[in-house]
């Protein structure tokens, strides 16, 4: 009965997408530890930028400073 | 000064029934552990539904799937 | 399938007072939110003294420094 | 590569303090354990009012109840 | 810049176990997200069997009522 | 109220050492946002390493592949 929390910006992630992180987590408990899908819960957080910090700045700061893209982080 | 966090899916839980489970969470930890109240956190986070996955599916699908009620899960 | 998290200071919590907690957490969520227990999970995080801190403070030094009982917070 | 999760009340805080608070938690890591900043993530949890409990009750309850400013606690 | 928190019970999971879960996460935010493995965190986090509820029993009641196997939940 | 999480590799963080990551988290909340220390809560969770994962690997791992120090994580 594993728990699997992600935590990601809120970036336009598609309910496919979070549909295909569901079944990738789900299927990774179940193929490495054998977990039972049926008592796998995962969990999404989406945060906004402004709201997750790296490098002392928040993320959009970071970006702009070190010119990494959205998804380049 | 325990903190308990209550996950729960979006699904139109109304302010009497937060203001419930805070104070059922509250007592829980005074009954049992005899914390005190006035330093007991009780933080609710509701999730949205696509942002909630069980047995490998996102919860409306695992629903449809199953025939499982809003609140049969 | 609701998660309800509870943190709390290492301190000789018994394993009967953990049954409890984790009855009294489900049948808070049954009651209020008619949760199914069998999709309630349950996670007791017992954190220790040195690593939980009040009013500025490391838990024992608050304490010291307050004459608050263990179980007075 | 730390992480630090900062859960407050959702109660208008703003880009700038944010940023602050991002600042500073890298900061004090960089400090206290010698922490790279460009691998410690700041995830500031902002959580409505009806979302927290404290005494038993909901913030604002607490707050009407005990006179306590919003910034009181 | 991801954070993948898993939360099982400490059953004996190996060192090889936990790589293989790292790895499969941070493939997984990859390929799905396109999200930079150097900036995926992972964290596991094993749960005392006594520290962990489902249906409203600690696991090993849960597992001695229901005659389910380890990892069968 | 504000609850402060700090996650860490478990490295050898000495009680001095996480008695001021305490007082400076409650510091930059009280600075910041003007959050009352007594009603502030710090938690530190420390992680075996083996349990910590970044760029797919254990942090061990990435530290043989890539060099870098303890401290330089």
């Amino acid at each position: 009965m594993p728990i699997v929390t992600i935590q990601i910006t809120r970036e336009g992630t598609t309910p496919e997408q979070k549909a295909a992180l569901i079944k990738g987590a789900t299927d990774l408990m179940s193929e490495v530890l054998n977990k039972p899908p049926a008592l796998t819960f995962v969990v999404i957080q989406e945060v906004e930028l402004a709201d997750w910090g790296v490098a002392g700045l928040p993320v959009e700061e970071f970006r702009r400073q070190t010119g990494s893209e959205p998804n380049g982080d």
